[in-house]
């Protein structure tokens, strides 16, 4: 990792209490003679000349810095990972999987990055998803869905060029280990350790209910065609960003070039995380004997 | 029962050779005396003067018969139950929960049906959405669920007056015992008897584990409110009819007093039906030990 | 509901704080006027002459008071119910589907009773399992498993007479609604309202995966046949007691002529029990978009 | 690849016709010059002076020919991947998950093999689970689980020496990629390429809804300890060998050293395999919008 000189800001706008978190942060680190880039809204909010956009501030500087949830996070991860910056989330209420430090060990966090210690960067693997003549570099998921009013759709599945089903269903999500936690989990897929080279094929809703969650290697070549027609159909990247297919389109998954280098909590591990998150530890309900 | 003098066509106009089953039936059915009414679209495929339209046309008959799949039943089985007339689906093809009866036992079922046979009727609950000022009367499900490109959404479930829960999810279906088999089993919902007076909850990809499948009485309540906003969020009526909701909008289901009387074959009872369709009897796969 | 003059008390023996409690309740209540019959262990406990067994105390009173978690109450709400006699469920600690009642509750809850209040009895349908000559009343669940060394089993699962499936499986739960939120929800089963005149049959691990849980009408009959041999198999009645089955051997279950009369919490009803104990309010896990 | 010029024998001695099979097959490769050895039980059924025990028989041969079900391939797995002998599977009737090649493929198949044929050979990761003093190499699953007539029983896990939880459950199925197919997907668990370098950690019936199936790295080092008194609590290895534990007894797994070369139909891939196993191909039900 390369030494940290300057650190960019991308912040949940409307999260109470963000103006002065934010100028809290800035004071500790220019302190300590970081240099600090904003991005726009971010600057804006405090007054400063000018901020930068949340897409290119990445390749700007040496560390991102994330003040909101998991979703902020998301929309910038992609771009942190081809630009090889490590990226932390501070979440400001509510332990996220990827936002994981919490707003009262910021400073002790960025210290210890400050400080050169890489044991708390876990590295993940993203997926690149092929559409026409874009790419598109995912942390999470790429999902492709139906909408609200629309009925099953069908999707012809290939790996590594070889038909594997299709599926009717009312969508597909292909997810990293990273989201094997988000809305894989949701739709009924299993949870995946970080380090797992894989991704997760989960159905949404499917018709056939012996089509389960399928876990394959990180190195299949993924082909999701569309085969029905008349009906919306969207392709959504990361629950962020999104496009319409129609019938015949294509979408190619593999394995991306791009890692994201992600900053967590010394104070627990992803097992502590998920067990934390889902709620294993307070648990009161269901069986009796 | 009344008795049957009239027999009215709703027919699925694409299905390959639906003009030669068309004519057949007619011929036989006009030879036994009865008289029959076509839906527009069934009297100019074989150029009779005039036609009804699907909605008005239940209440002109004493039987509808159905030629297609479940989905062309669905879409006039509520016009059946509210005009009190008997539904007769036939299959083109393949066997739907709905429309049970082969080509090849048509006559023999309409035989049945004529002489006044009353044992293969099968009574079936609708409920009723009341949204706005209109009711809308569901044979299968009452869905609300999100675009495709739309975030989780929250739902407020009220039963009887109360607050269950809120739901974060991609949707909720509210299902009769009939449409149990329909899209709430592939949202993870059981299988539940026609005969049963109940209703299930089931929600669609929920951010809440623990957040199940509800079985409760069809005498309750339901009173659900969109709690969110800025996405787009359909109200579907048995798969076939829908309308966009807004923040706040509420949506309420009862039982209705509608009751569709379906008939099935004699061959099968429910249970053989669940079977045929879910393919218990010839899977082969899974389990060793 | 008959005057309480008489109250037996049974108790988890093993539970923190027991003997204190029961001493303080036994003190409230003779305060009252009301006589107070022990269970052998609880006579012991405090060195009272004589108990009466567990079994034959809901005989002799007319009400029984259960100290101890929802396994207590189980292991005599069959003879409640069978001696019509109201059964009340005072947790020690963890809140119980079953035992509802808090401690600190308890007084207060009492004074409703004494005072004839009946709105806060639920009335609980039993199922009845006959094996052999002998019949089996449950609150719960009747439940056909494996031994933990033994392959999986076959099942021949017939309703009202007529052949349903053959389940191979690890064994298969018939449980009413009060069971529901037990055995059967792990299993993938719903949660069915107390009040819903149904039961479910939620298979465990099976086979097939199209096999889901069925909600089947109380009226029906049921019967379930063990097809395997050599294995060892169980017929377990609330988790509480049980006996081996072999090949060939048929259980019949249908609605039991009891009726349990549970004290439930006038602070909750049934859906905030199940939002309670299944930690909905509090999950914090799971999806972010 | 050693050159086969041995091959060993295992069977399914009760399966209809195998002793025809078996001396055709006999027949046709000692026509072409390879030496047959045969398991104990098969040089009975057709005579033969002397058999060899299934145990000691993978360390005679080049090759070793399961004529059977997936649990007869299951018995001898082990024992093959230690001695690095392929093993190829017939079925007799049933395509088996393990036991793939057809019985008209078989002479077909072997002569690709003796031809020197290995794109047919699929390698395939065992685990080691050891308790106590021995270690058992297990191709599909090391599973933990309760008695018939047991309560619940709580597990402690750890994963790499850190505590991940303590699960509360009937037990617990670790599962390579090859068992993902058996009983882990019975229990909920997703369908796993052979080739991910994962095992799957699949509760059976948890307590708790949130405790989902997990993916974990095959490095991982995998430690069970029974927590619960007083059940009888089964470790059974493939479904096939199995011990009695007892409360902290721990059981330690990671990856064997030992893969097993399985022999796969060249007529199929993985995906195929699973479509035709799992009734995705034939499959009539469900869903109708």
């Amino acid at each position: 990792m390369n030494k940290i000189n300057r650190i960019g800001f991308v912040i949940k706008p409307h999260a109470p209490g963000i103006e002065g978190i934010l100028r809290d942060l800035l004071a500790y680190l220019r302190g300590k003679g970081v240099a600090c880039v904003l991005e726009s809204v971010a600057a804006e909010m405090i007054g400063a000349r000018r901020g930068i956009s949340r897409e290119k501030l990445p390749a700007k500087v040496d560390l991102v810095l994330v003040l909101g949830g998991d979703g902020t996070l998301l929309s910038v991860a992609h771009r942190a990972a081809l630009a090889d910056v490590p990226i932390m989330g501070v979440n400001l209420g509510r332990l996220g999987f990827l936002t994981e430090i919490p707003l009262d060990e910021t400073r002790l966090t960025l210290d210890a990055l400050l400080a050169g210690n890489t044991d708390i960067i876990s590295a993940r693997n993203l997926i690149a998803a092929r559409f026409g003549r874009r790419i598109h570099n995912c942390l999470n998921d790429v999902v492709i869905n139906k909408g609200a009013a629309s009925r099953m759709i069908q999707l012809g599945i290939r790996i590594d060029g070889k038909e594997v089903a299709v599926l009717k269903a009312d969508g597909l999500i292909v997810s990293t280990p990273t989201g094997s936690t988000a809305y894989s989990l949701s739709a009924g897929g299993p949870i995946i350790q970080p380090l797992v080279a894989a991704v997760v094929l989960s159905p949404i809703c499917p018709h056939m209910l012996a089509f389960r969650p399928m876990v394959i290697s990180e190195r299949a070549r993924i082909s999701l065609k569309l085969l029905t027609d008349g009906e919306e159909v969207s392709l959504t990247l990361d629950g962020q960003r999104g496009t319409l297919l129609k019938k015949n389109d294509e979408v190619e998954i593999r394995r991306s070039d791009a890692v994201l280098r992600l900053v967590t909590s010394p104070r627990r591990n992803y097992f502590d995380l998920v067990k934390e998150k889902l709620g294993w530890a307070e648990y009161g309900g269901g069986r009796r004997n």
